[in-house]
């Protein structure tokens, strides 16, 4: 049956990304961790689920991206803590031209400038 | 504890995406059907995970995606018939400048041009 298998994010270095994303969402190396001359890496949920993988591509972030993902929280204190968190792993806030008042997200960059929103599910 | 909530998709017509996608993965309309000024929608795998959401949005699709989605079926011949059934519901094939020789993935692009792979994953 088809379905959803994995989310893949073009990177410029995927140690750096594999590092952050594998303690953003707790992922497991499908395949061990990426050689020095790798250009792709699939990690999993342990719990199954939708992998992530980081491919190594030329191709510019979008600031404002056609495609992204939603990580979800289930309040606005672990949102907050998530956020700290992910920026002590090495992502960026960023200065989000379209948010609305009082947003239920807060967009944020990985380490390879990859928009995603951290989404506080609590809101609805 | 924070999670993949959700993949969202620009899309130049809400409803034409949105009938496109239900169809392909069998996701349900998380709060109904969008209405005719909606320019949101999410839709949800009926038995939990990763939703897909779609949002009107100008920003042009990138032709070799920065971020995409990898679909997955369990044979070469299920991955011919869901092509099939895919561009029956409106994708279209992409003729994807970057193929292998003997590729485990065929590149679809859905109504609104955003890339995906449907990936035989019995290719490993």
């Amino acid at each position: 049956m088809l379905r959803i298998g994995t989310v893949v994010l073009g990177v410029q270095d995927l140690h750096r990304a594999a590092r952050f994303w594998s303690a953003a969402l707790g992922l497991r190396f499908r395949d061990g961790e990426p050689g020095p001359d790798d250009e792709w890496v699939v990690l999993d949920p342990p719990g199954g689920g939708t992998a992530v993988a980081l491919d190594v591509s030329a191709v510019p972030v979008q600031e404002i991206p056609r495609v992204h993902l939603d990580l979800l929280v289930d309040s606005a204190a672990e949102q907050a803590a998530e956020v700290r968190r992910l920026v002590g792993l090495g992502a960026e806030r960023v200065d989000w031209p379209l948010y609305p008042e009082s947003p239920d997200f807060v967009v944020l960059a990985d380490t390879e400038g990859n928009r995603f929103c951290v989404v506080d599910a609590s809101r609805g």
